[in-house]
C-alpha cells in the first residue's frame, strides 16, 4: 500500500458506513475461522463483495482492519453480555449467563474458541497496538462482570466487602481457559467446572447468611 | 517436498537423536514467538544450524514437525509439574504448585501464554491432526493434576467424594484463561484470582473437618 498522508475518515454517508461494516464483518469472520496471518486482503474483498480501493478508503492497513474486528467482536460480545451480567439479581441469574456462555460454546462443538481469546494468543506478543486494543477489551468484558457481582452486593445478595474486581477477573478467566480447552476438546467440560468452581465459591464465600 | 514412501524413521545413533532434538528445539521456540505459520523450515533450518536435508531426513513435513513440537512442549510441562503434583500431600503444596505457574507466567509478564493453549488456538480448528495432539496433551496435563488432588485424597486432606476430574479441569481451564489474559494484559492479576478462587472453592468444599 502507499504511505497516506492521513487515516481514512469514518463514512459520513449511511452507503458508506453499511460498506465499512459490510468489510469488518467479512473479517471478523475469516480471522476468527483462519486467524489474522491467514486472512488476505482479496479474501476480504471476495467475501465482503467490495473492492480492494474500497477496503483501503477505511483502513489504513491490515493493521487498522484487526482493530476495527477487535472493536467489533468485543461490542458483540458486550452487547450479548452486558444487559444481562448489569441485571443480575442472585446467584441463579449469575448460573444463567454461566449457561448462555456454555450454551454458545456447545452449539459450535467448542470450535472457534472464544474470538478475543484466539486474536489475542495470535496478536499479543508481536502487535503491541493489538494487545492495547484487546487489554481494553478485556478489561470492558471484566468491569461488565464486575457491574453485575456489584448488582448482586447492591441489593444483598452478596456482602458488601466481596471483592467483586478479583471475582470478576477469575469469572473472565474460567471463560477465557474453558474455551481453550473447549477449541481443543470438543466438549465444555473444563469449561463448565471452571466456572461452576468460580460461581461456588462466589456462592459461599460471599452470598449472606439467609 | 517430495513424495516419500514412508514416514522418516526415529534416529539409531546418538549423534542423530541430538540433531533432531536440536530441531524440535528450534522449532518450539520458534513457534511458541511467533506461531506456526509464522514459522518457515527455513528458519527453523537457521536456527537449529542444521541442514534442510536433515531435517525432511528426520520429519516427513511441517505437520510431522508440529506434531513433535507438541509432544516437547507436552513433556516439558508434565516434566516440570507432574513430580510437584504427584507429591500433593495438602492445600499448602496445591498452593505452591499455584506459585509455580504464576510466577512462570510473571517472569516472562505475561508475554507468550501458554505453549500448548497457543498452539491449540491456532491449530484445532484447522488442523484436525494436531488437534487430537493438543487434546491429548491437555488430556494428560489434567490427569496430572487429578493424580495431585487423588494424593490429597488417599492422605485424608480431601473428602473421598471430592470430583477430581472435575476439579482439575477447573484447575487447568483457569491456568489456560489466566494465561491467554495475561498475554493481553500483561499482568498475572487474571491467573491469580482463577487458580485462588478454584483453590478456595477446593479448600472450602472438600477438606475434612479439623
Amino acid at each position: 500500500m502507499s504511505v497516506r498522508a492521513a487515516p481514512p475518515e469514518a463514512p459520513s454517508t449511511r452507503k458508506g458506513r453499511a460498506t465499512r461494516e459490510r468489510v469488518i464483518t467479512a473479517a471478523a469472520d475469516l480471522m476468527y475461522r483462519h486467524g489474522v496471518a491467514g486472512t488476505s486482503t482479496p479474501a476480504v474483498r471476495d467475501a465482503a463483495g467490495v473492492s480492494s480501493s474500497q477496503i483501503y478508503h477505511y483502513f489504513t492497513d491490515k493493521d487498522d482492519l484487526t482493530r476495527a474486528v477487535i472493536a467489533f467482536q468485543t461490542e458483540t460480545i458486550l452487547s450479548n453480555q452486558a444487559p444481562l451480567l448489569a441485571t443480575l439479581d442472585g446467584v441463579e441469574a449469575l448460573r444463567s449467563w454461566r449457561d448462555v456462555v456454555v450454551d454458545a460454546a456447545r452449539q459450535q462443538n467448542g470450535a472457534g474458541g472464544c474470538p478475543l481469546g484466539s486474536l489475542s494468543s495470535e496478536l499479543s506478543d508481536d502487535h503491541p497496538g493489538a494487545r492495547d486494543a484487546l487489554a481494553a477489551s478485556f478489561m470492558a468484558w471484566s468491569e461488565a462482570i464486575r457491574a453485575g457481582l456489584e448488582a448482586m452486593i447492591d441489593n444483598g445478595t452478596l456482602r458488601p466487602e466481596t471483592d467483586a474486581a478479583t471475582l470478576s477477573l477469575a469469572l473472565l478467566a474460567a471463560v477465557q481457559g474453558g474455551l481453550v480447552l473447549a477449541q481443543a476438546q470438543h466438549t465444555t467440560d473444563a469449561l463448565e467446572a471452571a466456572l461452576d468452581a468460580v460461581i461456588a465459591h462466589i456462592h459461599d464465600h460471599a452470598v449472606l447468611p439467609a
